[in-house]
């Protein structure tokens, strides 16, 4: 790492409910990040799912309530929130130094849309994330998120994949 | 980077004759290996074509001679030769110090076998390669050589872009 003191790095890491994407944090925060009189910003992004997946009529023609869907939007809110202070405290524990910034995003969308559009908002210097992303059910629809933003984003990604454990997982 | 000091790591770099794997190359040097008081092992990994490559009849029914193929055998080698080299310089450069071991391997066979074979052969704690690897010509008859690693290997995979230049790169 010769000259990594002397520039600002944009670490952006996709975070999710998923402990893949904790584990590829955790991965970030031990082999990237610079804990030590650093100029390394750190970026958790969250991407929410955006409302129209809650469509107020679902595919067999029940109409959700104004209650139900105001149920899931706040579902959803807790979420992130319980997904972002996890990631926090993984930084807390992991760079007890605090010299790293970091900094919290959630953005409601198609997370492939959002995690490229924010590589390049933020002008990222690199991208982590797990190898599959955002949740067992969503990417059983929108197949691997990890693979269409290595292909789709400018800057280097990082994928990490989570250990086999013995659930499976 | 919080235990970084305590533990040795083995980071596999692909690279070949391309300028994209010695981007790859050098965004790790500045970015992942830490260059003072390292425990990092740094293995540069050339995956030559296989001897099954240079078949003695070719499609258009030519019989090559054992002069050729002896010709190209040796030019093969000698890419290798100079990749190596030119790699080996960049890391000389970036890493002054000289504390982080570099080790090179060549390896004939089909990039993406070769590379996943190695992989889980050396333990490697970190596969860093350009997003396409292994050459023009080759990727256009294999496909993305990234793509498929980051699907197949186990550890976490550092694909690296080379930022678009003039020459259309």
């Amino acid at each position: 790492m010769a000259d990594v003191a002397e520039k600002e790095r944009r670490i952006l890491v996709a975070v999710d409910e998923g402990e893949e994407s904790m584990h590829a944090l955790s991965w970030c925060l031990k082999n990237v990040v610079v804990s030590q009189n650093s100029k390394d910003t750190l970026i958790l992004l969250y991407a929410k799912p955006p409302r129209a997946v809650y469509t107020p009529l679902d595919g067999t023609g029940y109409l959700f309530s104004s209650d139900i869907l105001s149920a899931m939007e706040k579902y959803s809110g807790e979420v992130a929130g319980c997904v972002m202070e996890k990631a926090k405290k993984m930084c807390r524990d992991l760079l007890p130094q605090q010299d790293v910034k970091v900094e919290t995003i959630v953005e409601g969308g198609d997370p492939r849309d959002v995690i490229c559009q924010m590589v390049e908002h933020l002008r990222a210097d690199v991208l982590v994330m797990g190898s599959h992303g955002y949740g067992v059910i969503k990417r059983a629809f929108l197949g691997s998120v990890s693979n269409h933003c290595a292909q789709n984003v400018k800057c280097p990604v990082l994928i990490v994949k989570k250990p086999k454990t013995n659930d499976g997982k």
